[in-house]
């Protein structure tokens, strides 16, 4: 059995609904469990993300990087690091936004530094661009063509009910079984 | 009167079109020249580079970050660097890839990081987003919501003919217009 | 007259000391007004922020990223940078840590990234490397070789009274007058 | 057996240093064999690279990121990355350049972009930061304080006879032998 959370920050509820579809993925892969944090509550839930096999990030992109929430507990986790408490665990991340690009890329960056920091190993998102064709469409998985990590669009107007649409859910959902799959591998591969 | 240089590699023809919205917004500033230098004519050029007074960078992202044409640019570049060449002159830059985000941001930082080596000043593109909410489209100015620098799009299977679409050829014309505004501005201070 | 703000966020006292050395490069410019904002009071100092021709961000690289205090100002600019209330204006940034290198570098992109969402023009530091030769040694201005703002380094273990050294309070206090000057270039600039 | 390819750029000597201390550490662990592949060689050790567990990637930092050569490298490997010919493959990524930091750390971020693009998995550096106390030196391991690979500095006027010095050729050989020791982990944990 390996166990991923997921620690995210939400503000309007797009990113608690990418979580939920992050923990979806997860769930699908068979001995593979979900653990969904708020970020107002990792503290709390220590030990559940000291007994992780991986981490997944989860913040919106607010004036183009994490929240202050967010980067709350990432300073928080500077204990942690000190005593290598995440060495060698998986990481990964996701991000939302109201533009199409926008700055997300920053985000996912500053998250796959952050987990260096803590000396874990990166699973990026392994999908293939969508909609950069003709024959592509909104509808398509990775329809933002990201790589570091998945990024989705939430209209600046719409709540969580609608938006970030079906394709980005998808495309996070994808991210998560990816984690756990790796996770599993990562679990079984150990001397 | 204020000179503008375009320096940019084109690979299949969209970084050229843009590069050509980029003169021709620079062009419909009063007292404005814009100088379009492919990179393969770029040393060639070096004196209309090194008379300036704003030099805008144009580059497809290409497996993540600017080609390795117009990284051989910013290699010869420093030669310039060493001695200050471009030092106090104001910088900006645009790309295009086929993905909707896909890795355009990092592009953007590069070129914004190898100006500010040479002592540049960066002028970015100060529109507000773009197609970011239920009202929004792919019309929009500024449709991929990018700051740093112009983002473009071209579908992967169509020519320049008709990729990017105008949206991001006007926003890329937008950006020509801000930085000769801003280079007259940044002349007209000179003590 | 030219007014510059410096908003700044320092959890030890050594990011405090930059900004004053920044302060002081700002003042030794005649006719240049600094202005020294702890990102505490920053809404309270509303009026001199969206009064000023030029605002330089200093934060340590907390966890390879501008502070959780420093991100929640970042937040909190975004009334002003849905009005465009910083258009225009000249930005910059400096940053300290332990490390060397560390990720300073992320904490300058990310403060470039958001200064562009302003729509704000980036001043970096133009100074050549230090320390880079076999000739060169700790004392040199510019020691840790930045350009798209200052980095300064701190020992874990030592107050603000001595740490950062004298060469990275020297390259802060350059900024600052390069930032001042700069400012007053663009201010004469006007149209 | 596993194998770990290095895929390096080096233009005076500095970063085939490296190289070789990053293969040496791979060497260092039973079972790992390492494959120095100057970029250069790299079409003719196509199948090298396709059958390695892991590669590493080297390049100094020149104009703030990766060479024009290593950047050919890099397009070159499209073909590979649209038949995800690499995904799945750990990754890792070290440089050097004459500034104590510089912007090396832009050059490690446009790898790990890279690799996030190939769907390879990113493994970077764990060790604490070195040199950021007052008990520290510049012959501690990581005395740069990277994270997201390995950091190396060169005095532009010497050779890679002394240059880097031996604290960043262990802190390579530490990250090659980290990157087997997780290739192992990584081919064990197979299905």
């Amino acid at each position: 059995m390996v166990s991923v959370a997921i620690v995210y920050h939400s503000g309007y509820g797009h990113t608690a609904a990418l979580a939920q579809s992050v923990a979806a993925g997860i769930a699908s892969v068979p001995g593979a469990q979900a653990h969904l944090i708020p970020v107002e509550d990792a503290e709390a839930n220590t030990a559940i993300l000291d007994g992780a096999d991986a981490i997944v990030f989860g913040s919106p992109t607010y004036m183009g990087s994490v929240t202050a929430k967010f980067k709350e507990f990432m300073e928080v986790s500077s204990k942690t690091w000190y005593v290598r408490g995440w060495a060698d665990k998986l990481a990964a991340g996701f991000t939302v936004s109201a533009g199409q690009s926008g700055d997300k890329l920053n985000t996912l960056v500053q998250m796959a530094i952050f987990a260096a920091q803590h000396g874990m190993v990166w699973v990026g998102n392994d999908l293939l661009p969508g909609n950069s064709s003709s024959t592509g469409s909104v509808a398509d998985l990775n329809r933002l063509s990201s790589y570091l990590g998945a990024m989705a669009q939430a209209n600046s107007d719409q709540g969580s009910d609608v938006a970030p649409p079906q394709a980005d859910r998808k495309t996070a959902e994808y991210l998560g079984k990816r984690v756990a799959e790796a996770a599993q591998r990562w679990a079984r591969g150990r001397a």
